[in-house]
């Protein structure tokens, strides 16, 4: 039997989902952890522990799989493109991975694939800052590498804010890029998988919506008028085909005077496509694991009117929204509740809620409910029944 | 955290759906595997090797969880008693294993129940087995006890032929279940998941295709009449109740003379609902998982209007289809190939299709196509196609 033995660097729960598509084909994955208890180590026999830092750990995970891929970007990339001498097939590959691992690196690379992205400049000191800021006093200040989920991106309202940031982050080889900040009427993204030969499938665009940076949202339909839906799906494509990417590539997306900019890419899975589970024919990451494998692609039609899915993300309390499953699936026995497994600590991504409805809007509606329950949160309607029946029976008591 | 310990007996596939399902709400499941290379034993890191017949294994595997269900009903099912009683939570209960391990059992359970089932006689010597062949001449023999997957039923036209196969099987304490071989106008299946307080979701009834007693097909809508869907569900219900089940009962029922009678009863997630995991908005094996550790159940409604699974059973000459997923994948990116790990040998059930669509028909034709493709098939009308371009290339070779 042909076994397709799929490495996986990283073991979150981007690799749990993985695995959980993987395994319908009968696709066994081999994860490189860094902690007991990762989302992934949790629910698969086959892992090892590594740092994908280290040359040595890397080289020594990569030799026993046919393939490896990736479920983050923190990962030294110069080991990989030594490996990939060697004969290790990464996908997508060492090239790839270094044109979104600095965020400076992904905006000339879409510039030379012809996509709009807002203006930018780099501070590599506090000179260029302050130039920088006193073009765009209302900017947003992102380190080049290593910020993720709204960490490393730090939003100011005035030259000094700004300078007074730029002293804390412009230490040692820090570079930052500079934005002025958008007045955008929405953000999108869109995903598309590509296998090594070009062939592509493209997701249908959806609505994100990010809350202290990070995802808290996902709606599909967009709610964009078709021709700019069409066109977020163009502008992936090309961005795909520009960088030769294997795998999922995601591409965020700025709606800024009624044209698409690209604000960020990720190769790899991605928290505004996790709605494909259950929404589209094919998900995200069953197209991920045949795009690196080189098998043929799944169609990504919506199987559902609209659908929404929004994080569970730890309350500042701590309190572990896995106490609450069971009221969460009382509430909602449409709704698909996902848990990754995580221990609970404050902000911490550790769930999504998706829901598949007929209309968008009310999709989103159920998904919060779901989460708010999650969160030991008692719906309001439902406080309401509970305190009239509470009347109600003090009235019989009386009566 | 609350975690959840759901002790699975049996590592097949059913206990790799169950897990698959069970990771996406954060529940962990341990298995008890009884052969390395088990399919759930593939893809889960919790697991121990014991027989399910032996008291001591059995024991041992138990303590370590909170419930404990299963995956097959060969099972030593005195010593779960002895368990039970020392406080262990078997779900479904011994009492209930007991009702369907054992087809006479069973068939007294459903008339009990106040279900209708056909005609059917015990046969525990050649004696009785002859009488019953004399009112029925055309006659199905089954093993009370250890028959599966159309193992145990043997279906005779004679008496001579009857007692022929009554020869070979009535030794020790062997008895035999003996029908007459019904002019059923279909046969169909009907799963309901049923909570430890009486809650019960019903699947819609499908209709279900056997071939040498295997099953091979399965469709949704089944086709019947609305009513006999609904009279379908009300049995399901009924029997769910009348046995107390905790966890799925599948109940396969035959068309005869316009009314449904109870064929069969299985305790397990089964093969007549594994389309559930892509048509239904819940798959029965997250409600399984759900009923059995006493959680909401999840919507049973379609998510399409229609939908056709097929079993990948290895061919005579024991090609391995996973050699083949390359060319089902591409041959309809639609469908969804499922494909358990198991090593292929003749007449294995090794994987499963499944298509929703429009239109039942085209579904069922469409899980064909690409059954067919990982038996290394081409469809006709992709070799006609490949034979016209040949015929082409020789004559622009020529022109």
């Amino acid at each position: 039997m042909k076994r397709h033995r799929l490495g996986v660097v990283g073991a979150g729960q981007l690799g749990q989902m993985m695995h959980q598509a993987a395994v319908s084909h009968g696709i066994r994955i081999h994860f490189l952890a860094e902690h007991d208890g990762d989302p992934a180590v949790q629910v698969c026999p086959s892992y090892e522990f590594g740092s994908p830092q280290s040359a040595a750990e890397l080289g020594r995970f990569a030799a026993g799989c046919d393939v490896v891929t990736f479920e983050h970007e923190v990962v030294d990339l110069e080991s990989v493109a030594v490996l990939e001498r060697a004969g290790v097939v990464f996908r997508p590959s060492s090239t790839v991975m270094s044109s979104v691992a600095d965020k400076i690196a992904m905006r000339r690379a879409v510039e030379e694939a012809g996509l709009s992205v807002p203006p930018w400049r780099i501070a590599a000191d506090l000179g260029q800052l302050d130039a920088a800021l006193g073009a765009w006093p209302h900017a947003v200040l992102k380190l080049s590498r290593g910020g993720y989920d709204g960490r490393g991106v730090f939003m100011v309202h005035s030259l000094s804010e700004g300078h007074a940031v730029g002293e804390q982050l412009l230490t040692g080889t820090t570079v930052l890029l500079v934005e002025p900040l958008l007045a955008f009427t929405l953000e999108a993204a869109v995903v598309v998988a590509r296998r090594p030969n070009g062939d592509c499938v493209v997701y249908d665009p959806v609505r994100t919506m990010q809350i202290d940076g990070q995802c808290r949202q996902v709606v599909v339909p967009s709610g964009m008028p078709p021709g700019l839906d069409e066109q977020a799906r163009v502008i992936a494509v090309q961005a795909a085909e520009a960088l030769d990417v294997v795998g999922l590539l995601a591409v965020e997306l700025f709606l800024v005077d009624g044209g698409l900019v690209v604000n960020e890419l990720a190769v790899r899975p991605h928290n505004t496509a996790h709605h494909t589970i259950e929404a589209c024919t094919t998900s995200q990451f069953d197209n991920h694991v045949r795009a690196v494998l080189d098998l043929p692609l799944g169609a990504t039609g919506l199987t559902c009117v609209a659908a929404a899915m929004v994080n569970v993300i730890v309350d500042a309390d701590g309190r572990d929204p896995a106490d609450h499953l069971d009221a969460a699936l009382a509430l909602d026995p449409g709704a698909h509740v996902h848990l990754y497994g995580k221990t609970a600590r404050p902000n911490r991504k550790v769930g999504h809620v998706t829901v598949c409805d007929d209309d968008a809007d009310r999709a989103a509606a159920r998904a919060w409910r779901v989460v708010a329950a999650l969160h030991g949160d008692v719906p309001i309607e439902l406080e309401i029944e509970r305190q009239i029946e509470r009347q109600v029976k003090r009235q019989e008591g009386i009566g």
